[in-house]
């Protein structure tokens, strides 16, 4: 560590900068459910006539993130804003989230503080306390373990397994756009390597890059959906893109899917750069993944009230299992859906080269 | 890969391998507050009069383990069993874990399935629900993140802050052998280096090596704790180090300790290879870390109680804070404690190196 103005973790040691990181966070719960937080065995939550929901996600250096142009800000906004996705994907409401860290020894405490400030802004932000973690040494890179708790009525709940025949298929937002938001960076990566004082182009592509690196999750359609007085049958959000997330709700429904090329929503900004790169534009909206919208059916007699939700789009409908799962492309044909999203079990390089 | 009968985990991509991990797992949960496990975007759990714990570990392998001489299956089993010591560590039961894993590219589909034996078998002998999690590839090394679920009655919590004056202090089981046991394997490793068919020497110190690599989770002492009428004060598992502990405790307390080296549980395995390396046995007790033993305190008017319970040892009593953390000694001399217990901040040779 070079910088004489930035401060060794190791001179803080595991509890001196966890002191460092919590010092500011409120010692008033945002959470009724919310009993104790960090600094004992455990978190210690009470829910009562809530069901709870968990979900966790890991992110390592190299596979989900690349520090050449991820601003550690980011960083952590996006490893909370993508775990409370989950909890809205089910209809929930996240409460409280624990986070783990392993942190290598070119990051100083500055550069984790940076990263912290991401999370504690999502949790203000989302209304979120965080209860909990565990903070260790890596040997290589920063690795970011999440894990959200929420509550739901347990009648509210909505699972990927509810689709019906006929029941609309209906995604909030528009897709592809943080994909191509990473291809963008990629681009910029290679184009400024070597160069010191390089300054990436990313003018008319702003919301791009902001998709990528600053994804929300959409806590905003649930509440349009509960306002309106609509349960969807089924629901997830789309991190592996639309047509894996498509499959599963299809698989663990037991059901087929039609969906129309014309009615996937697509940013203008995203169809100009999938020009400027040469690549399939309906390739990018169904695989691209991270996008973090959400991809949900209503029954039909819902149609009137849910077009009338702002940021809605229906692409298409449920089927009975023997139709398979297909989309109508724009010149009629019919087209099988494949998962071929974004694969955890691959490098960001290898992801980003897929087709 | 270059062995023909191990499975390369590309070829059976996220889904499939999370298929092959579970796909033994029963459809039967083991708990009633499991309502749905893996195959959403969240679990969904309901607890209704008790309270819920949290509590969540990373383990990095360079940092928390060591693969030439960690068997898979019992780091799975070990991942396990100290997330849920932090559960009985709060006087709770554990009920779910959510597990994580990134997975570097030398690991094959039937490595994999070896830590997940460990994992599902700790599982089944604690009576816990696998309920989730998420699985990645890693550049370097295996990345194991295990979240713990629990419940406890509301008035049943035992926190790191309720320990008073004139407490006694008390410690289940034995101290320093897990660490005289990575001694000992570290030792071996460094032995054989180079050497193709080399057998460790384990013979008369197979505890401490099963302490290092097998520990387990003290249920069986709540379980006793509880039929004996007791509820501690304070209380907290001993993963860094009785020294480190004990002053958590006092100062979430606000109170000081005294503790007497004659007291304190040692295995005579353990005080024999302290022997044989030069190591002083009671630096290694109290710093040694990773015993995941019990450490709590009780009122005094407990005494006698206390002293019944097999595999408890009462080892000093707590104290006004202004009398400070101290420990006498065999000759009668008082030493103030220091938190210099295992530094996860450090590397594992770091740690193996303190004295």
């Amino acid at each position: 560590m070079e910088n004489p103005r930035l401060t060794e973790i190791s001179s803080l040691g595991e509890f001196g900068l966890i002191d460092r990181l919590t010092a500011d966070i409120p010692a008033s719960h945002a959470n009724q459910s919310t009993l104790t937080g960090i600094g004992d065995d455990c978190a210690v939550m009470r829910y009562r006539d809530t069901d709870i929901l968990i979900s966790t996600d890991l992110l390592l250096e190299g596979v989900h993130f690349d520090l050449t142009y991820v601003p550690l800000k980011h960083l952590g906004y996006k490893a909370v804003a993508v775990n409370l996705s989950d909890i809205y994907a089910m209809n929930g409401t996240p409460r409280q989230i624990t986070v783990s860290l392993g942190i290598s020894r070119r990051f100083a405490v500055e550069h984790i503080e940076q990263l912290y400030e991401g999370i504690k802004l999502a949790c203000s932000i989302y209304g979120v306390d965080i209860v909990g973690g565990d903070t260790t040494s890596s040997r290589q890179g920063l690795v970011i373990s999440v894990t959200a708790i929420g509550d739901a009525d347990p009648d509210s709940i909505v699972y990927r397994s509810g689709a019906h025949d006929t029941d609309l298929i209906c995604v909030s937002g528009d897709l592809g756009a943080a994909y191509m938001g990473l291809q963008l960076l990629e681009r910029e990566k290679v184009a400024s390597a070597g160069q010191k004082d390089f300054q990436p182009d990313f003018a008319g592509k702003e919301y791009l890059v902001e998709r990528q690196l600053k994804p929300e999750a959409r806590r905003d359609i649930i509440r349009e959906l509960r306002k309106a007085g609509i349960k969807p049958t089924a629901m997830m959000d789309i991190s592996d893109g639309l047509s894996s997330e498509l499959m599963h709700i299809c698989k663990a429904s037991g059901t087929g899917c039609r969906i129309y090329e014309d009615r996937i929503p697509i940013d203008y900004q995203t169809a100009l750069m999938a020009e400027e790169l040469g690549m399939n534009l309906v390739t990018a909206a169904l695989n691209g993944g991270e996008d973090y919208e959400l991809l949900f059916t209503v029954p039909l007699h819902d149609h009137e009230r849910i077009t009338k939700v702002p940021g809605i789009s229906v692409i298409g409908h449920i089927t009975r299992p023997d139709l398979g799962c297909a989309m109508i492309t724009r010149d009629g044909s019919e087209i099988q859906l494949k998962a071929q999203g974004w694969n955890p079990l691959a490098t960001v390089e290898e992801n980003n080269t897929k087709s």
